[in-house]
């Protein structure tokens, strides 16, 4: 599928305010099918996604949200919670069938922590980026109560939430100024 | 920039081995130019990037790399560093100018280490994504020693390394088989 480097990285804006327009389950899956691809260590693949549509699963959901954020996640046609399985090595067998790569996490709880939650956020990235190919528009959040979500979406499971992101068409008009970024010799050197 | 999805994600392969042609300077900084717009925390933008390029700077690096990651990591032209500043805190007047966001980080140090390493992995996400839309081809690797990464590249600094990745132009030769992923229904739920 054709898309420009404009729509995914110079163009694209963080948005806070969402028309009605729904978007497909469709969308939703391929949105997946496109993340999914993305490189995580050892194949691991530790990201976990609810699509949070439904007026129920909506209202569980702004019960964790923090003021600043709950208009916007109100009105967002999908709300996605970006988490973690804990247990992610479990799926290994499946996933790096060439090599017992469960046997390297199991009983090491500093890298299983430290897998899960950087290639959980790696795939984060992927997420908003895809979603942006696809048309929609996102406005990621990390002002919410965490162990609510957890209470809410994952009790019983080793699933804990990570981020969540706003999906929909955004309002142009709710857009904030663009904030600035790090110059090249601010973030970066070359050695 | 015209680019597709396939580009990104569905064709896009982890690679093993590297052809001996440079990068040019200018298209590490339009890289960079690229990934910075992607969105962070409260902009927050904590990834730190060293491009390692010199015999000499490439030689430091092997030194913390893990045996299975070396012959690839010599190879590669560059081997990208994405680190972290732990005081990412200390750019926000200049990040995030429209409030005293240094003040909600400041002597709460479980949310600078979350938020750190949570939106610096998420730029490395963009980091490949980036790389991918302009031609280059990558090798992400989490198997080396931070610590004598931050020792050889970042001593004195509140700069600590999260992962490597290798870019360069790939070797279709030494690819792997693809590993598969996880299905929409193994990963997701709409709710």
């Amino acid at each position: 599928m054709n898309i420009t480097t404009e729509q995914l990285f110079d163009n694209a804006r963080t948005h806070n305010g969402f028309s009605s327009e729904p978007i497909a389950e469709a969308t939703l899956k391929q949105l997946y099918e496109l993340m999914k691809w993305g490189p995580t260590s050892a194949n691991t693949s530790p990201a976990r996604i609810v699509f949070v549509q439904s007026p129920a699963a909506k209202a569980k959901l702004l019960e964790a949200v923090s003021a600043g954020n709950h208009d916007k996640t109100r009105q967002a046609p999908v709300t996605a919670i970006i988490a973690t399985d804990m247990e992610f090595y479990e799926k290994l067998p499946k996933l790096f069938p060439h090599a017992d790569a469960r046997s390297w996490f199991v009983g090491n709880q500093a890298m299983i922590d430290t897998t899960a939650f950087r290639n959980s956020s790696i795939q984060g990235g992927y997420f908003i980026l895809a979603a942006r190919a696809l048309g929609l528009d996102c406005g990621p959040m990390s002002g919410f109560d965490n162990a609510k979500v957890d209470q809410a979406f994952f009790a019983g499971t080793p699933i804990k939430s990570n981020f969540l992101v706003n999906l929909g068409h955004g309002d142009p008009s709710k857009l904030f100024g663009r904030s600035p970024r790090l110059s090249f010799e601010e973030a970066c050197r070359i050695e």
